[in-house]
């Protein structure tokens, strides 16, 4: 199994508290140095034994460790590839952004002819948020795609890959714009549909709204309490491939919306009949 | 606690069966009779104790009971109710549909001076179908809505009222039309746009695809596996109040485009940010 001398982690929410507790429940580092920029964080994670210790000290970080996860928002992530291409380009290192595309055009740039970064995006999100969302065995049977940039060494694409199979994770390595591309409508499209159809009920003003609220709804609009700021950011930075999904998404709400018009039953529940196959037909896949 | 000699069930899905489970195990009936126009599923009710007999005589039923509960879907309630107000408008009736206002206004058309028919709607759908997907104890703590129609007896009102309390629902009595106008929002529109959400990554071809699907994704979409006949019928049924909530979730979705488009992350963040509050402000709320 893969095992490394130092790890640290730079940024402590809900995915850097999850990695920090397998990483010491697996035995997979001699010590995890943890990094945020909230003394309140730090605290925390040192007093609920998270981290073996903390640092402000990003720079010192960077030269002390031998794999560097990079779990802050991914606007921030940008920074500390910077200070990474400039003083230790040969340190392993990978982030969980879900947005990959940006961040591997910052590595193309950056970095020179053979560097050691890795992309990664744990599918293991949350509408929990910070340290205290965070879980043991967060990552088992969790898809995390990884991502090389364009000179990433093929033993880092290795390394980092194998440190998320020791965490439980099912591994695929796709292209940053693949992936992009792909999570814009499996999970950003999402986001942003929900987030409207909340918006939507929050105008209707009836006292008894809130007593007809059903599990359907409740599941159905769970991520509609993911953090707005994060959210923001990935909707922004995943823009070209999402507004692509979008267009998608309101012709067939248009051709739902000319069924109903219609009032042809049989159309409409042939129409739905096809899509409800295909929904059952992904509870099988993995 | 209300206690009947007789109680008739005209179709025996979840819903259906759901209440006959509860009826039996509360010793709510002396006898429950069971009406269904398959007969595998008046089999599967005898086998498994769901009811006590069946029939496919529906006239004789409706003359020898005390209290009959319509769960067939809503198309093939009017024809049931034709019968009821030829035959027995005295008998205490409810319905279990999603669309009320349809069903109150056959009843107005239907019957007579006075009668004992009043419409409910047990807020406790499932995509879970048929009978096999019936469960004990399935309305406590739900709502279930009560709407009576213009001549309903109040004493049937209250009996209907004291019938779902015994099953530990939370009753709302509530106008036909305000039900379908709240409604419309609360479940039908999140129904109409998880079907097009699904329809619309059933487009994208890619390998990848099925891999990179989140818990998020499933839970979102977990109503897109409501039975499509059903599904296409309350539509249409409640299609005048579902089209005035579609126009103000498209109108949402246009702001979101507009932020998306202009870039400018506070903006976007910000109006996130009060959804996202109001979005959490619900899971208090009874």
């Amino acid at each position: 199994m893969v095992v490394f001398q130092k790890i640290g982690i730079i940024g402590l929410g809900m995915l850097g508290g999850s990695i920090a507790l397998d990483v010491r429940r697996l035995g997979i580092a001699g010590e995890i140095i943890g990094a945020s920029r909230r003394a309140s964080t730090l605290r925390k994670a040192r007093e609920n034994g998270f981290v073996d210790r903390t640092t402000t000290d990003v720079h010192n970080l960077i030269r002390s460790v031998d794999f560097l996860i990079l779990a802050t928002p991914p606007k921030v992530i940008t920074s500390y590839l910077r200070i990474l291409a400039e003083t230790n380009p040969g340190l392993l290192t990978t982030d969980v952004a879900s947005v990959k595309e940006e961040i591997i055009e910052t590595v193309n740039k950056y970095f020179g002819k053979s560097h050691w970064f890795v992309g990664s995006h744990p599918i293991a999100g949350s509408e929990v948020q910070g340290l205290a969302g965070s879980k043991s065995s967060l990552f088992v049977s969790r898809a995390v795609v990884v991502s090389p940039a364009r000179n990433s060494c093929p033993a880092a694409v290795e390394k980092v890959k194998e440190f998320w199979l020791a965490l439980g994770a099912r591994v695929i390595q796709m292209d940053a714009r693949e992936h992009d591309y792909i999570l814009a409508v499996s999970s950003h499209l999402p986001h942003l549909t929900v987030y409207a159809l909340v918006d939507t009920l929050k105008t209707v003003k009836n006292p008894h709204l809130y007593q007809c609220l059903g599990s359907g709804f409740k599941d159905a609009t769970r991520i509609g309490k993911s953090n707005p700021q994060l959210w923001a950011e990935i909707f922004l930075a995943n823009r070209k491939h999402l507004l692509v999904h979008l267009a998608s998404y309101k012709r067939r709400l248009q051709r739902l919306e000319s069924l109903l018009r219609g009032t042809r039953r049989n159309l409409l529940t042939r129409y739905l009949k096809e899509i409800v196959v295909y929904r059952e037909s992904l509870d099988g896949k993995k």
